[in-house]
């Protein structure tokens, strides 16, 4: 009986894996029935595919039936509103009710991810010559999948390129919108490789009541953004969906390809789309993955398909890569490596992730100093006590602290940063003093950033959106 | 009571016109009510909502709610599946159990187009100035929607354009396949407006186990044989879905914006897809929707939104064409007219639709005159009697008669095509001279197609798919 027996113990076997390994399992049992061998044989490959069986149950909840793939294809998930503890993590919900955050170590057991560990940390500053982008040593891009593969590839000479982007769903970006750009100019200038920025205009002109105008438009203000982060446009190619779609059919023939090889039951697993959900959102998640693939830019990678793709993105994202690495091996495309990043804490607190459409819920880039010095003093929540007599009696918590965790992404110092913590901690930092050392901290950068978008020129947006060649031979 | 009520009346509405009718009477009673009309009012608007909840209930077999639009777009059907009498039609399948073939009439009904009626195709004579091609006279395009209204546009001087395709499954066209063409080159000549062509190698890649490589080849062999039906490079665009997707930006931006506007549950309901299908094939239907509004070619159209589309097809691709219309209005689009063709039947007889991939189903368009010959006289599903004593005694039987339909569609005199109904049926014709005819008849006109087919240089294939301007001025 199946129900006695134990599975061969692949539980790092995706359910994919497994029905892939079941297939051959059942084929090999047919071909030794065939061939009449001896029935010791015989039965030692039944009792093998039963095996594989259990495992696959266990795996996907449901029977292995062949001919029919499994339909869930994240590991130990049953979709994407799976609560743990209060956490809730997709590409359009991200809650909790710690005032500390998302509970991370938990998130990575459930994505199935890998730490990014002081290990990697240290490996990374090794092959690079380079001390660790401050993101990574303090744990702001803190899981990844398959980035020990592509530092062997890229010790041994193998390039790779990176590929991030961004949803244009207004003007507005705040200073969090930043973090995966911040992070991936730093990757392409300590590694040197080529880096596609997807801007999903169509995606938002299917989720939001936006017009394709309004969404183009956003995209190309959002580019100047994202161009304002210091990326070399010699490097590094901006586009919009809407635009490339239309320019490209190499691009058009890996989402047609992707598209083939995913079912509505893994997007409405994966995603929780149900029945009255457009069409357009329902193929949508193809769009998102095809620059996964080197192919989808001829023109940068002369014709290459096999090169690997590096993605740093938020960890709500991840669903949409989960899926694309499902799919890589069934096209014959390399999988894309990630690097994931916590969330910003919108100042109200780290309980919810920010609104582009709640003014007051950042700093955004386009603020005046005395803006980011009105909303620190007046929105950002503070983990100080109530009196500044019990704050130098009891000390201050910098865990929930939102100007403490904002220094944490943007002070660069780690001594600095080291003694305002132990000196909030102990009480001797007051609140105010916290929110003076922020302030003085975003005026200056955000100034700046505001000084270099202005010097983007229409004309230079239009070259980094332009489908070219970049400074790289392939 | 519900029950007790009548409908209004109202069959002929779609449950989308329904639908909104009911929004914007339940609008009307909220605002009677807001503003405290008379009671004697309210009842009676009331009273009319209710007569319009029966009518929705009729036609959609669900309840109106209001903020859920109707699932099922087809008037009068549950889906492609829907069994009337013996005969089974949908894009994929098409089957009756009647010798005759397909219940046309019928169909007419169910699929809520109308017939083409004499007065129809006597408008048509009328307006053009010449005789009305013979699919026309002899029922081949039998159904049509809003085919008045693009003769009253053209009458006063409003242009029009048509659109018509082919899914490219194989490199091997047969004489049913050319249906649709010639009749489109003639609408063509009589009407002088332009035309585009959609190849859907996408399609075909999404449904069959094809590689893209050769669907895009079968798409170019396919435009070979429909440049060498005679249509004008400078009047013509041919394009395949896989090059003209990543060609053009606006037939991107159209096919986004239907894709928003249709649900999986009116997809569902149309075409019977289910979860399990892959998300490619789901959005597709999007894309075969898209060449219907002239906004997806402006470097034919110059931009403009408004030009009708008339697009003759067989009637197995009308599901599409329904779903079309019904986003139509709601992007602000006009809908695009339709005229249907009956099925081409197989040699073996009108029970089904032929098959591309079983060479004795019909006369391919690389036969030699010997195939033709050995073809029409093994496989030609024959209305004659068993002996030649027999058949002159008791008549053969024209209308289930493989030969005799063939001659129908491809016979232009319709004086000789009489006369040999008349001999056929009183047995002065044998099955053997009728067979004869159909074979002089078809010899010289594959052998011309192939001469024909054999001028089509790469270079002119290369010219009739480049998107560019035709030589009408708009």
């Amino acid at each position: 009986k199946m129900t006695d027996l134990q599975g061969v113990g692949s539980p790092d076997l995706t359910s994919t894996d497994l029905y892939e390994k079941l297939n051959a399992q059942g084929e090999k049992v047919r071909t030794l029935k065939s061939e009449k061998a001896p029935k010791a044989e015989i039965d030692a490959a039944v009792q093998e595919l039963l095996k594989f069986k259990v495992d696959y149950k266990t795996v996907t909840g449901q029977d292995y039936k062949a001919g029919c793939p499994p339909t869930n294809i994240i590991p130990n998930s049953n979709g994407p509103a799976v609560e743990d503890g209060d956490d809730q993590v997709d590409p359009w919900n991200v809650s909790t009710t710690s005032a500390k955050g998302v509970d991370y170590d938990k998130l990575i057991v459930r994505f199935g991810s890998s730490k990014i560990d002081q290990e990697l940390i240290n490996r990374i500053g090794r092959i690079t010559g380079q001390t660790p982008h401050r993101f990574l040593r303090r744990g702001v891009f803190f899981s990844h999948r398959d980035m020990q593969q592509v530092l062997d590839a890229y010790e041994s000479k193998k390039s790779f390129f990176l590929y991030t982007g961004r949803g244009p769903s207004s003007e507005a970006m705040h200073v969090g919108h930043l973090i995966p750009f911040i992070f991936t100019k730093w990757l392409q200038d300590v590694f040197d490789v080529p880096l596609v920025i997807q801007l999903t205009d169509d995606e938002k002109y299917l989720w939001k009541d936006l017009t394709q105008e309004e969404c183009y438009r956003f995209a190309v203000e959002n580019a100047k953004d994202i161009i304002a982060c210091g990326f070399d446009v010699n490097k590094t190619f901006i586009f919009s969906d809407l635009d490339y779609m239309g320019m490209s059919p190499s691009f058009y023939r890996n989402v047609v390809k992707i598209q083939k090889h995913v079912t509505f039951n893994q997007v409405k697993g994966i995603f929780g789309f149900t029945d009255s959900d457009c069409i357009g959102k329902i193929s949508f998640p193809a769009i998102q993955a095809a620059p996964s693939f080197s192919s989808s830019f001829p023109q940068i990678f002369n014709d290459r398909k096999d090169l690997q793709c590096l993605i740093p993105c938020a960890i709500d994202q991840d669903p949409y890569f989960r899926m694309t690495r499902d799919v890589a091996p069934r096209i014959s495309y390399p999988k894309p490596a990630l690097m994931h990043s916590t969330f910003f804490p919108a100042l109200q607190g780290a309980q919810t992730k920010m609104s582009a459409s709640d003014p007051n819920s950042s700093i955004f880039l386009t603020d005046t100093p005395k803006q980011i010095k009105n909303k620190i003093n007046k929105h950002a929540f503070s983990g100080g006590k109530d009196t500044i007599e019990e704050h130098r009696k009891y000390g201050g918590n910098p865990d929930v602290d939102v100007s403490f965790m904002y220094l944490t992404f943007f002070l660069e110092d780690d001594c600095q940063l080291q003694k305002i913590r132990q000196d909030y901690t102990s009480g001797a930092l007051l609140t105010g003093e916290l929110k003076k050392c922020l302030i003085e901290t975003l005026q200056p950068m955000i100034a700046t950033h505001q000084e270099r978008r202005k010097q983007v020129t229409d004309e230079l947006v239009k070259q980094f959106m332009t489908p070219r060649k970049l400074e790289f031979n392939f």
